[in-house]
C-alpha cells in the first residue's frame, strides 16, 4: 500500500473481540472527534475475526462492519490496511500476522508472549514487505516505554533497565505489605477484582514480566535474549514474614525485571537479565509503586536515570494504547520510523551464578547457643560477610534469624546456603532474596 | 526534499555552538556506531553558524565542516537537509527558522522561549512547506514528554498535566528543604554548580516552567494558551521557615506547573493553567522529585495517571535529546507523524481568581489573646474554614501562626487576607500557598 498520507479512512481488520478488542471498538466509536483532530482522517473497522460469531457480538459492531470466523477473510481482504491482533496466544496469532504481512498489511498487536517467544521471522517479514509492526500495548500497560525507547531515547546508550512489569504480582505484593495478607488470600482477592486470571501462572511465576523484559532488551540494547534461557523466579512462595521482616530493615519486596549491560575489559559487552523478587529500599521510587501499577527505570550514559510510572493492567487502558498505535499508522508512519533497531544481535549472557548482589537471608533455627557462630562460619567459608542481623523472639523454640550480606555472587551464596543446610542447624529451608 | 529514506548521510546545519551545540558535535562524533545501528545512515554536520568564528571553535569541528557567521549561508545551502537551532532567544532564532523553512529545511530546536512565545507562524509555515519541526529538547529535559504526548498517549483524552518543569528551582527548593538553606544561599550554590545562570530570572521566577507548560498544553489539549496571559509565580521570595513548617504538616513545597481541563455543564471546556509554588503531600511521587530532576504527571480518562521522572538540566542530556530528534528525521519521519495536533484552537481560560484550592497560610502575629479569634473571623467572613492550626513558640514577641484551609477560591482567599491585614493584627505580610 502507498505510504502517502491520505484523507481516506484507515481500514482496520480486528482479530479478537475480548475485553481489549471490545474496548477498542468502544474507543473508536466514542473518540471520533479526537481521532479526526489528531490525524485528520477516520479509522473504520471493516471486519472482526472471532471464534464464535454470535448475534450478541454482531450487535456490538459498528455500521458496515461484519463478523467472520475465517482468518483468510481478514488477512486477504484488499480493502483492509492494517490488522489489529488481539487474540493472544502464540500459534494462531503467529499464523494470522504472518499471513497478513504476506498480504502487505500493517500490524498492531499487544501480544507480548508471541513477540517475546516467536517473532523473529515476523519482524523479518515486515521489513521485507515494508510493513509497520507496532506493539506499544504489549509492554508495561500505559507506560509509553516502546515509544520512549524508539524515539526520544534513541540517542542514548542505555546501560540498564529495571522495573516492575507485572501489575498482578505487584498488586499481590502490595496487599501482602500493606494489609499483612498471605499470598493465597492476596491472589484470591486479585482474582475477585479481575486483576488476576483463574490460572495466574503467567503473572505470579514471572513469565509475563519476562516476556516484556525480552522486548525491552531488544528495543534498548538491540540485543536478542532467547526467552527460554531467561532466569525467572516468581512470587508464588513468598512468605508474608519476609515482607514484614524486610520492612523492619527499611525495604519493600518487589518482583523486579532487570537487564544490565556489562562492559568487559576487552570492549565487548555482556548482558545480565532476569526476573526475580528483590528487596528495594523504601526511599527508591520503584519501592513506592503500589497496586496494579507498573514502573520502568532506565539508566543511560548521557541522560541519567529516567523513571516512568503508570497503570499496568486493564482492558480499556490497553485498548487506548492500541488506538495510539493505530493513530500512528493513520498519520502516515512508515516502517523506517517505528524504531526498529536495524541490526539485532544475539546477546552474550552473564551466567546467573556470576550475578553480584547483596542478599537478605532468613533461616529458621533452634534457639540454642552456637547457632549464629555455625551460620557465620558457613558464610565466611564462602567469603560472604554479614552486614546486619536480627534475631527474632522465640516461636515454639524455632527462631527466625535474619541477616543481610555484603555483595557476593549468586554462586557463592548458593554454596553457602548448601553448607548451612548440611550443618544441620536449620529447621526449615532457607529463604534468600537479592537486595537492589 | 524527498521523504523517502535513503542511505545517504543526513546533512545538518547547526546554529549555535554553546554547551548544547558542542555536546551535540561530541555525540555525533562518539556515537557513529549507535547512529548507524539505529537509522542505517550517517548524520554529518556541514556548517555551524556562530557569532564569532574563532580558530579555537574551528578546531573543534568535524572534518569537512565549516564555521560561518552568515545566517543565509546556513539556511540557503542546498546540501543541508535539516537545521538544528541551538542559539536560544527569540528574535534571531525566529528569523533563522523562518528562513530555513522557506528553503524547505526540516527543523530541530530546543528553544522553548521561541516556541512558547512566537511560533504560530513557524508551525504554519512548516505545514505549508511540508517540513518537520521537532522539539523534544525544549521541554522537561530528558523526560520524553513530547514524544509521549504525540504518540503513545495520542489515543487518550488528557485531563490534566502537573509537574516540576524547572530543574534549577527544584534544586534550590530541595537544598532549602534538605539542608535548611535560605533562598539566596541555595541560589548561589546552584550558580556555583552551573545549575543556574548569572541572571536566574527565567528559572526562579517561573517563566521557564511557563514556557514549557505552554508547549505541553498545545500538545496535550490541542489548545493555544497565550503565554503573556499565563499566571506565573516564582520562588524568589520563598522563606525557609515555610518550607520547614510545611514539613511539619507532612508537605514539601515545589514549584508546580499545572494545566487542568474543566468540562462545563454545556459541554464546552475551559482551561486552568499556571505556574506557582505549592505544598505537595510527601506521599505523592511529585513530592519526591529532588535536585535538578523534573517530573510530569499526566491524568487521562482511560489510562489513569502516568508519571515521568528524569534529569531536567544539563548540556549533554539536552544534546542527546536533540540527537534523538535528528535520528527521527534521519529515519524518514514525515511532518504528518511528528504529532502536530491538526487543529489548534484558542483556549477558553478559567480566570485565576476562580481557581479552587486548599491553602497553607502563615501570618506573623503578636502573642496576645484574641488574635486567633480575629483571624478566624476574617476567614469565616469569606466562608473559609480552617482545617489545622499550629501556633509556634515565641520569637521576640512575634509569633508565626500557621494554618491550612479547606477548599476555597483564590478570590475569597485574597479578600480574606486583605481583611486580615486591615484588622491590624499582622506584624508582617501574610504568606499563603496552594496545597495540591
Amino acid at each position: 500500500m502507498s505510504q502517502s498520507v491520505s484523507s481516506k479512512p484507515l481500514v482496520v481488520g480486528l482479530a479478537g473481540m475480548g475485553t481489549v478488542g471490545g474496548g477498542l471498538l468502544k474507543l473508536l466509536r466514542d473518540d471520533r472527534e479526537l481521532i479526526e483532530r489528531r490525524v485528520g482522517r477516520d479509522i473504520v473497522v471493516r471486519k472482526v475475526l472471532v471464534r464464535n460469531a454470535t448475534p450478541e457480538r454482531a450487535a456490538q459492531l459498528p455500521e458496515g462492519c461484519e463478523l467472520t470466523t475465517d482468518m483468510a477473510s481478514l488477512t486477504d481482504d484488499p480493502a483492509i490496511d492494517v490488522v489489529v491482533e488481539l487474540m493472544g496466544g502464540t500459534g494462531a496469532a503467529h499464523k494470522l500476522i504472518s499471513r497478513a504481512l504476506e498480504q502487505g498489511k500493517h500490524i498492531v498487536t499487544a501480544n507480548k508472549a508471541l513477540l517475546a517467544e516467536d517473532s523473529e521471522d515476523l519482524f523479518q517479514l515486515a521489513r521485507e514487505k515494508n510493513c509497520i509492526m507496532r506493539y506499544e500495548g504489549s509492554v508495561a500497560g500505559c507506560i509509553p516505554i516502546v515509544g520512549t525507547l524508539t524515539t526520544p531515547l534513541a540517542g542514548n546508550h542505555i546501560e540498564s533497565i529495571m522495573g516492575i512489569l507485572n501489575g498482578t504480582s505487584n498488586y499481590i505484593l502490595s496487599e501482602m505489605t500493606t494489609n499483612g495478607m498471605d499470598f493465597a488470600s492476596a491472589l484470591r482477592q486479585a482474582q475477585e477484582l479481575g486483576y488476576a486470571e483463574a490460572d495466574p501462572t503467567l503473572d505470579v511465576d514471572g513469565f509475563d514480566a519476562a516476556h516484556k523484559l525480552t522486548l525491552l532488551i531488544r528495543l534498548a540494547f538491540g540485543l536478542d535474549y532467547p526467552f527460554a534461557s531467561m532466569p525467572v523466579q516468581g512470587i508464588r512462595n513468598m512468605d508474608k514474614r519476609d515482607i514484614a521482616l524486610a520492612r523492619e530493615f527499611g525495604y519493600r519486596i518487589k518482583l523486579i525485571a532487570e537487564a544490565r549491560l556489562h562492559k568487559e575489559a576487552d570492549g565487548s559487552t555482556r548482558l545480565e537479565a532476569g526476573v526475580f523478587p528483590a528487596l528495594v529500599h523504601h526511599t527508591f521510587l520503584v519501592a513506592r509503586v503500589g497496586g496494579v501499577y507498573n514502573a520502568v527505570r532506565l539508566d543511560s550514559d548521557v541522560s541519567g536515570p529516567i523513571f516512568l510510572h503508570g497503570r499496568g493492567a486493564g482492558a480499556l487502558p490497553t485498548a487506548s494504547v492500541v488506538l495510539s498505535d493505530l493513530l500512528a499508522v493513520a498519520r502516515g508512519d512508515t516502517p523506517n520510523n517505528t524504531g526498529y533497531v536495524q541490526a539485532i544481535t544475539r546477546a552474550s549472557i552473564v551466567p546467573p551464578e556470576d550475578w553480584r548482589s547483596r542478599y537478605y537471608v532468613r533461616v529458621m533455627v533452634s534457639d540454642k547457643s552456637g547457632v549464629l557462630r555455625d551460620l557465620a562460619a558457613c558464610m565466611a567459608d564462602e567469603d560472604i560477610s554479614m552486614a546486619q542481623v536480627i534475631q527474632k523472639e522465640n516461636e515454639e523454640n524455632v527462631v527466625p534469624l535474619v541477616y543481610m550480606t555484603h555483595e557476593t555472587t549468586a554462586q557463592a551464596m548458593s554454596r553457602a546456603m548448601q553448607k548451612v543446610q548440611e550443618a544441620g542447624i536449620l529447621m526449615a529451608e532457607p529463604v534468600y532474596y537479592r537486595i537492589l
